[in-house]
């Protein structure tokens, strides 16, 4: 066994360095964070801060910050904190230096836009399908998970077993990890509550009132179930952390990229307009077409992400979308 | 068949005007808003608008103020939009003038405190188990009904035949509801929300962030559906409008006395100062106490609610309450 951290964080941005910092204040030893900016992780080194992603936040001792990709061969849990459409290559890169019985932990939402493919069957095509890929999901801002306040997210694998064990490794006072079987179900959430976010951004943007908003969670969740269980997932994840938790952080709080996309959006600007080079910003853009375009193929009834995706790609207006879902017949719930 | 409004709307506060104003603009004949106190009647009457209990809303024409409870005989059906505690006598009184086979919606959330009684439960004593007694509930502002802005709740009844005709009565275009016939589903989560918003409200008042807030959302729903199940409930019903939904609109609305209390309690006022002659107006106050001990009996598990009403009693502080949550043995989600 080869010398050096056995847990491995894999980007240095706010997350990744969050992660490190919580990690790093209760285990018993080092914690390596790697990052591509030789710059930024020298001022990590020197300031014992990330002045860049992460102001303000002391980095304790034990975390080790390196560009050096040969460190990660000691560690035996790898957190990939890298944006989504960068964990494939980041996988690869990293691919040699693995240790054979090394988990990696996704610690990104979404899919990845080239193949439509979920992140963990990414990796398990880049690292073997036999490699332990788990994913880091739920309702967690970088800024409070590093200031200690207290957390709750769901950590799922494809075994319980290997989900509790790195709960066990990864989980803290203020950062509790909840273990889960469920990783169809978990990163479908991750993804379609973006889709959500926006939607609930329209609503407010539009003034339509919180009543509302309240409602069009309720019955998102219900659709975003129905999509998540036809693609294999357990109805209970999409109630938990990972879905209900993260949608509601993501569709109550401004710090959410796509609650901002809608919220202009509802406000009466052009989709055409806000996406351009910032497009990748609002993921929930990107996933609403794939997954209307995939409910229709299966007959499953998503309004809301209809009508989100009809409203960005300029196909209705806010106002006629609007009375559209408002004037759907009438259902009981739970249909 | 007498003549007169078929449909009436007893209490005339902000919820009982709103719903007036809501049916009232789509329905083909008149509505009757039956109030107690004469002089805002005659206000009603005479200004068209409820200037006491929601100013700036104008009445439609087809409205009735009246105190005449005599004028209900010819509805076939009638809201009940009095308070919680005010139901059993409300229901006592007009029950010699109620048509044999008028239905009637209960518009207020929570149990009978002296009974312990769900409302339903109340009604079905007073007006005869024959009568079908129906609940509205889920995530509606009486300012946001009555200003047409889109809203969508619950409406139970005991058969679906039933819940359908009444969702069909009184659904409009902005006032959208969804029939179900958990009458028992309906009532726990809208009592037990409440409790729900007070954690929110701690958790906000000590500062603890929006992630710990949404993982509280999530977890508290599932320890709320947990104890619904026991009474009967369909776990669905409280991933929907009158459960989920209610619950954020509640838990994150500055608009939620129970809200308020928590951040009261949460900012380290005791909750003996806070309670006393107000303490009716935080409702979740009393059902914490009544959950946890009916949850002990049962032995379900519900850490949150045992917490709420530990630091309510005086018990424990918010900081070790916190603590304790944050220690808990890890579990899977769904348990």
């Amino acid at each position: 066994m080869k010398a050096g951290p056995s847990i491995a964080v894999v980007g240095a941005g706010a997350f990744g360095t969050a992660l490190a910092v919580v990690i790093a204040r209760k285990a018993k030893g080092e914690v390596l964070l790697l990052g591509r900016d030789e710059a930024l992780i020298e001022q990590m080194r020197s300031q014992r801060q990330n002045p860049r992603y992460l102001p303000g936040i002391d980095l304790p001792d034990t975390i080790l910050p390196s560009t050096d990709t040969a460190a990660i061969a000691a560690a035996s849990t790898v957190l990939l904190a890298v944006p989504s459409q960068a964990q494939r290559e980041t996988a690869r890169q990293l691919s040699p230096m693995l240790a054979g019985d090394a988990s990696v932990v996704i610690c990104a939402k979404g899919f990845e836009k080239t193949t439509g493919e979920r992140l963990s069957d990414v990796l398990k095509g880049e690292l073997g399908a036999s490699r332990t890929c788990a994913v880091l999901s739920g309702p967690g801002f970088a800024g409070e998970i590093a200031a200690g306040l207290p957390t709750a997210m769901t950590l799922a694998a494809e075994s319980l077993g290997d989900a509790e064990r790195l709960t066990g490794v990864l989980s803290s006072e203020t950062f509790r990890l909840y273990a889960s079987d469920d990783l169809v179900g978990v990163q479908v959430g991750g993804a379609l509550k973006n889709v959500l976010a926006i939607a609930c951004g329209i609503v407010e943007g539009a003034r339509l009132g919180e009543s509302a908003r309240a409602a069009l969670i309720a019955r998102g969740l219900a659709e975003l179930t129905r999509f998540a269980i036809s693609e294999g997932a357990q109805a209970h994840t999409l109630a938990g952390l990972s879905g209900l938790g993260d949608l509601v952080l993501t569709a109550t709080s401004r710090q959410s990229r796509n609650l901002r996309f809608g919220i202009a959006l509802g406000e009466g600007r052009r989709a055409s307009e806000l996406l351009g080079p910032t497009a990748a910003l609002a993921e929930g853009a990107y996933t609403a077409a794939a997954a209307a375009r995939i409910a229709a193929e299966r007959g499953i009834a998503m309004p809301v992400t209809d009508a989100v995706s009809s409203i960005i790609g300029g196909q209705t207006t806010v106002a006629d979308a609007l009375k559209s879902l408002m004037e759907r017949p009438l259902t009981t719930e739970g249909h």
